[in-house]
């Protein structure tokens, strides 16, 4: 049996969804779970990796079973032996030839800026920026990158160069809440860093830093040298993971 | 020079206000900080101490200072080298006979539990628990404690004999905001763990585990043993004190 499984996460605690040397991956530690409930070694398949101290609200992953356990009963088995900072939203049976990665439709990440530099509490959750940003010249230059482009300057250069950088963003919405400003991205995919090189770069025209000029050439420049900002990856969250 | 300074931490990362051995207390790194500054040591003194991964939105302490530097001088300075799990809200020049411990008029304390137990983001800053708690059942049993009396059996047994442990609770406010519970303290003062067992017995009181008698029974025992409950310190937030 196939199971669907989406999950939340607080990635301050973890090196990301996927790691190559280190033992602190939030898919290991599902894996490691997954092991122990099933007493073989059990491999889950992510809809794709998140960096580390980047949070999941709805990343979802696939795995076979030969158990006949509910679909509750897993989530509450998984719920019990997993870190509080990892859980498991909603288990469900699929069907043999569903897959996490390849029947991806579109996803959705938010990213989060908070000017509330004295607040504690949310060093973890949100980036923060002491400059109150101007959302108004933000959303006019997130207007630009909204539609399919080729976002070759928006990643970074360790990307495989057989891929296409060719890539759709259905919606790039910006909101202000009282001190955060708010972010939602949705496409059909998005390449490694693609997200917080946007985010990074619409904050620095919220800061009058850059001008939509100055963003229009970046993305036509088609370089891995055009865009230098990142944004923090604690302000990052995969939100949501939809499948045709 | 005598500074009040109104301090905000998330008590996750720490071990408490104080410690006696170890080297990861707010206090010990403010200290450090301020010596730093000063190019000599200095002390602080705060309103009371809080407990391993019990957070604060107002913690005060005092301390003495030989420099002439601005109140906002000094804060951005505090917060230029502090962490970011420690944020100074405010720094104030007082008289030199103002004593951050020895003039509390009032402390508030607030404890959150909440009901979404598949939340990874609360973890920290919530106490959990996957009972729907009857906040009605638990008022009538806070109205018990509210007013002047001997709170023995809500303190650890650690305590000073010589210490009266007769209190005021100001007020004891319940409220339910969606899966979230918030408890509000106020008092002239709390004795060692006073508030994470009334909150605990509180929330058995919710959990339909005991009735507004037994807590009346544990209240007149005055007695170490009345009391085996004591809530998780990551709801806890000292929100602030007042000076007479």
């Amino acid at each position: 049996m196939r199971y669907k499984v989406v999950v939340a996460y607080q990635g301050s605690s973890y090196q990301g969804w996927q790691t190559q040397h280190q033992n602190n991956s939030v898919q290991e530690e599902i894996e490691a779970v997954l092991t122990t409930i099933h007493k073989c070694k059990i491999e889950i398949v992510a809809s794709g990796r998140t960096d580390t101290k980047v949070h999941a609200k709805g990343q979802v992953f696939h795995f076979d079973s030969i158990l006949d356990i509910s679909e509750q009963g897993i989530k509450n088995a998984l719920n019990a032996l997993l870190s509080k900072q990892i859980r498991i939203q909603s288990v469900q049976r699929v069907s043999d030839d569903f897959h996490a990665r390849f029947q991806v439709a579109s996803k959705r990440y938010d990213y989060f800026v908070t000017s509330d530099v004295d607040n504690p509490f949310v060093v973890d959750f949100m980036c923060r920026e002491s400059y109150e940003l101007d959302v108004e010249l933000m959303k006019e230059s997130a207007a630009l990158l909204l539609g399919t482009h080729d976002f070759t300057s928006f990643t970074s250069s360790r990307i495989d160069d057989r891929k296409s950088r060719v890539k759709t963003i259905t919606r790039l919405d910006l909101s202000r809440h009282n001190d955060v400003v708010h972010m939602v991205f949705e496409g059909s995919g998005f390449l490694r860093y693609m997200v917080r090189m946007i985010a990074q770069t619409l904050i620095e025209v919220g800061k009058h830093k850059l001008i939509k000029q100055d963003v229009k050439n970046m993305l036509e420049a088609k370089s891995k040298h055009a865009c230098k900002y990142k944004a923090e990856p604690n302000g990052l969250y995969l939100v949501s993971v939809t499948y045709s």
